[in-house]
Order: C-alpha cells, then structure tokens, then sequence
C-alpha cells in the first residue's frame, strides 16, 4: 500500500528522469525478442524468421476518447493497449513492442500514472507486446498515444482489400455494448443498473479479438479483416471500399447481447442503431471464402474461445451497401459511425 | 496554388476519413520494405536480413514544444521527423517506417495540416523513413506524435551504456544555438537580427546526424552515444549514468558557433549556459576508444560533412562529472538540461 508521502507525489515534483527510471524498473524485459527496452534512445528488438512485421498507432485524448471521471488510470492503460493490439488483430499478427508517449499535466499524481503503466503493461503481457521506451512530455490535457510493432507469418496478414463478391461476412462477439455502456455513462439512470454495468464495462475494458485473428490468419481461413473501432457501418464500408465490393448484411442476423437488448428496452432505444453505429466495439469483421465458411462457424469458436456469426455476404460492387432489413426489405447502409471531426454519434 | 475553396476546407468539413484519403495519395509507398502503407488496420514491412530493429518515439505539444507563431506547419512536420530521425542516429540505425498520431483542433484547416504532413515527409524521405501509418483524433490543442522503427547490423546499434573510463569524448556540429534560437524568439530585439535568425533556423528545423551515426555504428568507432535533445549537461549525466562511469568536460573545447558568440556578446549573455543547458541541439554526444581517436578526427568529418570535436574524457565513475574551466578548475557539472516537468530552462 502507498503511504501518505506517495500519494503526494506528483510528476512536477519527481521529474521526467525521475519518472522514467521508475517505469524502466515497473517495465522490465520480458520478451526474448527484445534485446534493449526503455533507458536509451531507441529500443532494440529482433525480427522472428520467415515474419513480416506490422506497425500500428493510436492516440487517445482526454474529454475526447475518456473522461477520468468514468475511467481509472488502471483501465486507461489497459484500454490503450488493447485498441493497439486489436488493430495488431486484424492483420492476423502478434504483438511484439510497443513504445508509449504521454502528455500528462504537471501535477498529475505519481501513482496514478503508476497504475496506468500497471494497466499498460498488464494488457500488454497478455499478448505478447512489452513497452520498450516512450516520450513523457508536459501538457494541459492528460494525453496517451501508443505505437504497436508486431509480428505474421510472410504473406498470411489479414488485409481489407482481400474480400470477393460471394464470400460470407462474419463477425465476432456481439455488437453495440460499448456504445450502449458510453450511453449509460452519458444517462445515468436507476433502471437496470447491472446491466449497464455489463456494457460499461465493455466501453472500459475493450478486449482485443486476438485468437480470432491468429487462427484467421495462421489457417488461411479469411480473405480480409478488419477490427471494429468507428462502428459497424463504417467499418463495412472500409472493408468493401478496399476490397472494391458491395455487402449485403441481416438485420436478424446482427449479434446483440442480452445486456444491451435489455438495456435498449427498458429506455425505449432501438439496439439496431448500437450494433450498426456504435463505435469501440473491439470486434473484427471478416470475410471467408464460401469453401471454408463450415470450418469458421464448427471450429473458430472451438479454438478460440470467441463467438462468431454470418451476419451476411459479400456482393458485386454494382449493388452496393445494404442492410436487409427483418421484413427483407434492402436499404442502403450509410456510414454512420463515429467520426473524430464530424462526430455523428 | 490552392485556390479560394481550398484555403477555407477545415478538418471539420473533410472529416476524418476524408483527410486519411488527402493524405494516404500524398504518401504514397516508395521504400522496398515497406509491403502496404497507410490505409489497413497496420501497416505491413519487411525486416532486412543480418539487422536488429530500433523502436522510438517523440510527441509534440502545442504551446510547450511549439508555437505556431513562430513554427509553420511544413516546418513542425520536418522537425518531428528529425527529433525522431535524432534517435535513431544516436543507435547508428537507419530509419524504416513511421507512423504518426495527430490530434487536430476541428476547425484546423485541411491546407495546414497538408503542409504538416508534406514537411514531415520529405525530411522522411531523406534518410528512408517512410510514413505507413497514423491516427487523427479531434483534440482543443495541436499534438503530434511519432514513431519510428529503424534498422542496424545485428550487434552493432550504439548503446548509451558502452563508455569506459579513458575514452574520448566528443560532440557534433556546435552546441546551444537551438537555445540561442528559442532566446531570440521569446526575447524579439533589433540587434544583430541575421545572426539570430540563424540561429532561430537551427531551433525551428534541426538536421538530425544521419550519416555520423551510421558512420559510427558501421565501423565500430563509438562505444557509446546518445543525441542532445536536453542540453549536453542532461545528456551527460544520462551517458554516464548507463555506462557506469564519469568524465571530465573541458570549457575551452566546446564548439560554439560564431553566431552564437555574436549573439551572445551583444546582449551581455553566456555562451557557455546556452551550450551545457540548451535543449534541442539534435547533435551526437559519443565516446571513442583511445586506438580509435585519430581516425574519429581524421575520417569522420570527412565522411559524414559533419564536424566532430573532442571535448573530454571518460573517468571512473568515483571522479564523478566535471567541468575543467578555462582556468583550469575542476568543477562539479550538474545536469541543468530542461526537464519537462521541472522546467529549468
């Protein structure tokens, strides 16, 4: 347990060195592939044989993409290396390194910013990637970017642009919950508290579809991917957009929990406009030749521990996006998921 | 030339998706190695064969690292590149691939944010980093973030932790004119304004050490190095503190430029401050075995079109960091860099 004297402890006081000698010690080397972490101007790691690798960033900014009065630094960390590691996800590859830069204001409490790292670091063992150096500067708004390098077999990475007209659309999990978690947080409200607090802690605590993309890629079993960051719509139209395709995705088809139904219910909200529109799901979308599709649904959640589920096919580019709707009805589907500088949600 | 329409396009019009396409088509994919660039969940390369990698990464904050009074948007992405490019000389590594995570105010106009990009790279390009990748999210203040990955011949990245007592000392180019930049910029006058535009050059786009770098890696001459981003003092006390050893600096040997000099003696100031505790020299700060020495002096300069001096030596560590002064006492050197929390400077 900290004492009285930790707890004052503030970024202004200790100093950037300071700081980063105890996050060099927090982050100690793990993983056999990195040869030098934090302490240089650079870290050093080795490439696996017969790899390709993957590079991914993302930045999150307070009052835009968290509010410290919902999140903890705890589950900031986390968050922040799970939305890294889902794009490492969609491309079917492994986490290697990742190197954190953090804006912090300078009376930002010392264990506060421990517990981050703690977060940080936790969710990053999980799948392989260990922080191995960063930037920590000074700044108003608390401020977090993570830049992720993985690893995938030569020529196996999942990418958008592989999907053909015919191929099935699947999803993983469920849709809408972290969208429907962010609503709870934005209404509180006495109905139906636990299960609001199932969603938000899905909105919280994303966890990256990791497995999922291993075996999808390993096994040769998608044609493409994608992970679920800006809402299903938009994604979609990512998807067929790369892959120059059309989609016809149903509506009865779309995997929405009990949770967010129940929550939707009570407050007279359609769970459609979550599971399409809603961003930060954390889920992938991917597309699997009609030869494999018995193999995806028998034995992906088998090995994977994930649900998946056809939500639909791909089609010629001529016929565009559409939803089927439960009465069969075809409509095109807008991209309507969350935009940082338009910010439809 | 933009027209009428162009200048008014902000990121709030064009929207998040519509800037990644602006910029995926300005940076379009030329190195080798690099398998697919932006637009994918990752970017995807290749790691060259007898090469370990290096990892690193800057960010930038509006208002602490910049200003854009004085800063324009082609030269802020220039200089984010080169501070990253900067670390990657200081491991003698060669730049590979960037990814960059941007947070924009809405109404930052699109031109603006071309520019950025169009600055960050050309000076890219330079030394064959190429940008794969990023993040825009919305933000109240500009910050930009980068990260790097670099290679270098397996064994051979220069550590900050490899001097030993008896080796030289030496430094790049000249010292503090980065800080006689920021003076001038912050203390506007009449005097001598051409020598303190040089030297407000050498703040606003520094020229990272590429080839020293390279040079010093490739053929073993360095035991150590790290790059000056918070003044030598800092950088010092960081060399010294890996490798376990002290040094001794002498006064009379640190080059500092005729315009620095210039500047300085019209206002009544101290070179020597500027050249020990000014931030953001970009230069190499390396040790040199003894057998090395004369081919460090003679081959170096030649090779690289960088001047290189020797400015002291290594001692055990019991001697501690010492200044020797012009009058040849000893005294203690204390590290007086900026800290971005303590805000010395």
């Amino acid at each position: 347990m900290k004492n009285e004297k930790d707890k004052k402890e503030t970024l202004g006081k200790v100093g950037e060195f300071g700081f980063i000698e105890k996050i060099r010690t927090a982050m100690k080397a793990k993983n056999p592939n990195v040869v030098l972490g934090i302490g240089d101007d650079a870290a050093i790691f080795k490439p696996a044989k017969g790899h390709e690798l993957i590079f991914t960033t993302d930045m999150l900014v307070e009052g835009r993409h968290f509010d410290f009065k919902w999140i903890s630094p705890w589950q900031l960390g986390a968050k922040t290396m799970a939305v890294n590691v889902s794009d490492c996800a969609a491309m079917g590859a492994k986490p290697t390194a990742a190197v954190v830069s953090l804006g912090v204001p300078k009376d930002y409490p010392v264990a506060n910013l421990e517990a981050f790292y703690d977060g940080l670091k936790s969710w990053g063992e999980q799948y392989g990637a260990q922080v191995v150096g960063g930037d920590t500067v000074g700044s108003d708004k608390f401020v977090v970017n993570v830049a992720l390098v993985g690893e995938v077999e030569t020529g196996r990475a999942l990418r958008r642009s592989g999907a053909k007209a015919g191929d099935a659309l699947f999803v993983t999990g469920t849709l809408g919950d972290s969208a429907g978690g962010l609503h709870s947080l934005l209404h509180p409200s006495e109905k139906g508290k636990e299960t609001a607090s199932l969603l938000v802690k899905r909105h919280l605590t994303p966890v990256p579809r990791f497995n999922t993309g291993r075996v999808l890629s390993s096994k040769k079993l998608a044609s493409s991917a994608i992970d679920i960051s800006d809402g299903l719509s938009s994604e979609a139209h990512h998807l067929c957009g790369e892959s120059g395709v059309g989609a016809e995705i149903h509506e009865e088809a779309l995997p929405i929990s009990p949770s967010l139904a129940h929550y939707c219910g009570e407050r007279g909200l359609d769970p459609l406009d979550f599971a399409l529109n809603g961003g930060e799901d954390y889920e992938l979308l991917f597309t699997v030749p009609l030869p494999r599709i018995s193999e995806a649904v028998q034995k992906l959640p088998a090995e994977t521990g994930v649900a998946v589920k056809s939500i639909g096919r791909m089609v010629p580019k001529s016929k565009g996006i559409a939803l089927i709707t439960r009465k069969g009805e075809r409509k095109p589907l807008a991209a309507k998921g969350f935009d940082h500088f338009k910010g439809q949600l």
